[in-house]
């Protein structure tokens, strides 16, 4: 152990310290630490990093419960190693949710504490979903929940202020559609539910029904805030700093008052509204507990703007086609870098033409030069950032670039952290998951690409995935399919050799918004949202992602997003398919031609002089040259 | 009209007459008349033909509703054409439903009856589901239900006895599992329930339980009956005359006492069980009253014996393989007279060697000899019929054989009657949907045989038929899969060309028991049941039936059961599939073999060789030249 380790290490037991002293006075047994935000968000700015504050483990999922003795972490299969590592010398055990043997969270509540203790959770911090999941394992053992306490929040002196980002306002011609028709249809489905009004706390959904963006979450362009549309009036909470007169003037003429964040529990409290709409997963406890007050009726239900932007408009699809021109050019220059400088590079130094390179010696040390050559998993991400900086409207990642050389490849989630960090060599694949947010929409693509010389065996796996992907991205369906009908497609070539991938095989994407946007996904099985059973419909996108992995040896994944489109109707109904939106080569050298079927290779060669009709006018003479090769037909 | 008829009108509007006055009485102001017998069985037997009784109408599905004024029969499009030939006359009007503009039966009872009104309902009749379906409907007009009077009954005078006949016992070698430790496994999930007892009305589930058989419902040998399982006592309410001295004494040693049928009602009512297990989908509302007294505890959930029942055991399995040999035996002589008799007969007619036919005029006048020879739809069925009755252990027919001759064929439930009786000509195809009972086990096949030339449409229609039920039949995929992720693979060749049918692709199948058994099953879109979201499980029996219907024309449909087995477990999990178990030929003629893919030909033809090796040695000389020809490699 480092000195700098031991001594956050210190820092971590003196933080249990102090926040057991709190738990003691306030006369808390077990104090439930979760990775949440205000608005169950997927990724989360600082201030809401207290699970981190608390414990060290840097993941993005995971739950901390603190006892008066012990302490414990449950994540998942994809954080164990890391939490391991960073949770060392703690004091806090590490519970590897799913692995046999292991309790889950709720039954070592259930076992650990006496009949009657009490529960403390930062109500803010739990959707009421989840509230009642727990409350309902606890209620056996009669344990309470106390939601009053931010513990953690009152012992962070040096706590993040909250992040307040200026909000600013995406125009008719990205969003297609003016906020007050967005409104009024909520308005109108307000009223259907005979609902006097809805408080929307997701923000995703926020900035969607405001036409809004802003950067207050990590890879997620929205303002933190909560809306109330009511039947005649519509109030935005939040941070005022955030909004500049001119918007706050915009949203005015819309109808739109605006009111700092902190006081929707006021509002909330006070208002006249007798029923109130609320999706429970998308809510947090403290928010409905004020709506409900005394005798208010809460009316359950899905959240009323999942639907309507899930299915993306018109001037949204032209847009996504755009941005993902973009993003094919800066992924497409990227991959042929990455081949240039770490595969083909390689065989350049070979060459006898190296005087030129000796006169480049002689500006550059030896040294520096080397480590200029040298890319490695984290080098190779910022490469790719730089590249989709040069783009024009590039906000920001979708989401944290995953580039996993090698073994790492066949770790889902990985991320390269300094440690970790490998250097790309000539051999083997990388694969490559990243995606931006353009004006004109959000991107998310993995390639897998190959360094040097394949093996046959990886050429075929790579093949099933290809053929998993087209066979996918060319299904002509019924109206009234959902993800769950069509995902066996993404797998049947694996399955038929005894192969699988352990995760969905796509998630829908939002626009400017969350690259993992509910509902519509292909999964095979049926998940507690049961999202992957909503009715695909055209204008979605959904990512057509699978993949296989070989712990220790290699990882491949192609990853495209599609766009659900009409085919044809006729007499037997409405007949769908999807049209795909990423444009940038597959791997031609692991693509065994004699494995695919006619109309799969007719697929390949359709979509490669797309790519190469679309993106060739983007690049420089090296790069089109290369792209004319691996796009040719095959 | 005929005479006939008209009486049969005037028979009608007394009975509604009579009905009314009696509403009139016990102050009723509609009643509502359904199919169902007590048990909520898909056949019911004339015991229970309410609902036929008084409107005339004698389809298996609809519902009468009976007001002061008006009356109405809401029935499915499978009934259209019935109904209105059916009503005619009777001043009941038919009601289409899912038609646009057509209210629902509980639409048009809002609209029609003043606030506060009574619906009255014979509560044995309908579900505990049902019931508060209807009641949620109807709460808005403040439309109370009564349940306590069975009107058509108190007017029908010659109502038929209830069924009674003689229950009796499958041994062991068809069951596969005794019926104590069926039991046993009933009182063990009671327990974990934390019930005091369950309350079995469903006949199948009753029927699988205690190894018996019977004849009360109509292609189905169950009994009627109810079951109580407590935690330490078995109740059987069964007519007692239905159960032989030796049945009841066989019961009696495993512990399960007889109880006349009608007193479950005062069973319920007294039991001192606190807490009652119930699947409200399988029970009805007296019962459900009942059981529920005062303040007894009903704990609701699926039906317990669901899935043991739905995976068959490898005895049951075992024999199901020498049911459908049986079967295909059957079915093969059956093909093949029907084309000798129907089109190649014609063809002989044509030769010279016609004398010893002259010689068999002598015997037979002309006329009578053409009556022979003329081959209908019911004749057809007869035949059929006769063939089954020739193997060993035949009981009867699963269900009414459809047969359906060129545009009959595009009718999915149609049955022949004389009116509608075509001639089989020798051209087009004709349909043939049928299936037996047997002590090894439950058949359900169909067969689409082309009785004359066929165009090169029919051929390519029949080959995409034929495609999807091998693409089905030949998947591998993962445990986990229900029954929605492997639908499309039936429908796929067909979506391809914008073709689709309007029902499911499987239904699983019972073992002795009802041919439409849940949950598994085929479909493409989530049902109210969510039964194709069921897990398949290696041993459960399902249908694979894909067809193809075109209106005044023809219809194709190929069907056969398969049972659900583990091909390979590995580090990737465990990996499913299919084995066919129905064992007759495909259409040869129809096949157009160019447009099947090498591992569909190489599946038919594995399958083709297996029906030769398993039938050809049952067959007599002529049935096994032609079979040896049908079943050749392609």
């Amino acid at each position: 152990m480092t000195v700098e380790e031991k001594k956050d290490m210190q820092s971590i037991s003196d933080r249990l310290k102090k926040l057991r002293e709190c738990m003691c006075k306030l006369k808390i047994d077990a104090y439930l630490i979760l990775s949440n935000d205000f608005h169950n968000s997927e990724y989360v700015s600082d201030y809401f990093k207290c699970r981190q504050y608390i414990s060290g483990f840097t993941g993005s999922a995971g739950s901390v419960l603190v006892l008066n003795k012990e302490a414990g972490l449950w994540t998942d299969g994809r954080y164990f190693l890391q939490a391991e590592q960073e949770l060392k010398g703690s004091g806090i055990e590490l519970f590897r949710m799913e692995e046999e043997g292991i309790p889950t969270l709720e039954e070592y509540l259930k076992e650990s504490l006496p009949d009657g203790a009490r529960l403390g959770v930062d109500g803010r911090t739990i959707s009421v979903a989840g509230y009642r999941k727990l409350e309902k394992k606890l209620q056996e053992k009669n344990i309470t929940i106390d939601l009053e306490h931010d513990i953690v929040g009152s012992i962070w002196l040096d706590r993040p202020q909250m992040s307040c980002e200026p909000a600013w306002e995406l125009d008719l011609s990205y969003t297609g559609k003016p906020r007050k028709e967005k409104i009024a249809e909520i308005q109108k489905e307000i009223k259907e539910k005979k609902a006097d009004c809805i408080v929307i706390s997701s923000l995703d959904d926020i900035a969607w029904t405001l036409n809004i963006r802003g950067n207050d979450v990590s890879c997620t362009p929205v303002v933190l805030s909560y809306l109330i549309v009511e039947k005649e009036r519509v109030c935005w909470f939040v941070q005022k700093e955030a909004v500049c007169k001119s918007l706050e003037n915009s949203l005015k003429q819309d109808g739109i008052t605006i009111h700092e964040y902190h006081t929707i529990y006021t509002y909330l409290y006070k208002t006249d509204c007798n029923s109130i709409y609320l999706d429970l997963n998308r809510t947090n406890m403290a928010v409905y507990l004020k709506a409900k007050n005394s005798s208010r009726k809460i009316l359950e239900g899905k959240d009323v703007t999942l639907l309507s932007k899930a299915v993306k408009n018109s001037v949204e699809i032209q847009n996504e086609i755009c941005a993902h021109i973009k993003d094919a050019v800066a992924c497409t220059k990227f991959i042929y870098w990455l081949k240039r400088h770490v595969s083909e590079g390689q065989e350049l130094s070979t060459e006898p033409k190296r005087y030129d390179d000796s006169k480049e010696k002689e500006k550059y040390p030896e040294t520096e030069k080397n480590q200029q050559k040298k890319i490695t998993e984290i080098s190779a991400a910022e490469k790719l950032e730089e590249l989709r900086q040069q783009q024009e409207h590039y906000l920001g990642p979708s989401f944290d670039t995953i580039i996993g050389y090698a073994h790492h490849g066949a770790i889902v989630h990985y991320s390269a952290v300094p440690d970790t960090d490998l250097e790309l060599k000539p051999e083997n694949f990388v694969l490559v998951d990243s995606g931006g947010h353009y004006l004109e929409g959000t991107t998310d693509i993995t390639r897998t690409i190959a360094l040097g010389e394949l093996t046959s065996e990886q050429k075929h796996y790579y093949t099933l995935i290809l053929k998993g992907n087209i066979k996918l991205a060319s299904a002509k369906f019924k109206y009234g399919c959902a993800g769950i009908n069509l995902d066996f497609l993404a797998r049947e070539a694996l399955w038929q050799e005894g192969l699988d991938y352990n995760h969905g095989t796509g998630h829908g994407v939002g626009y400017l918004l969350n690259v993992h946007e509910p509902p519509n996904s292909f999964r095979s099985r049926i998940s507690e949202s049961g999202d992957e059973c909503v009715r695909l419909e055209p204008g979605m996108i959904t990512s057509n992602e699978p993949g296989i992995y070989f712990a220790e040896k290699y990882g491949i994944r192609i990853e495209n997003l599609m766009v659900c489109t009409e085919i044809e109707k006729n007499d037997f109904g409405q007949f769908l398919g999807f049209k795909t939106l990423t444009l940038v080569p597959f791997e031609r050298d692991a693509i065994e031609a004699d494995e695919l079927s006619e109309a799969e290779r007719q697929w390949l060669n359709e979509y490669n002089a797309e790519v190469w009709k679309k993106i060739n006018p983007y690049l420089e003479k090296e790069e089109r040259e290369w792209l004319k090769i691996v796009t040719a037909e095959i």
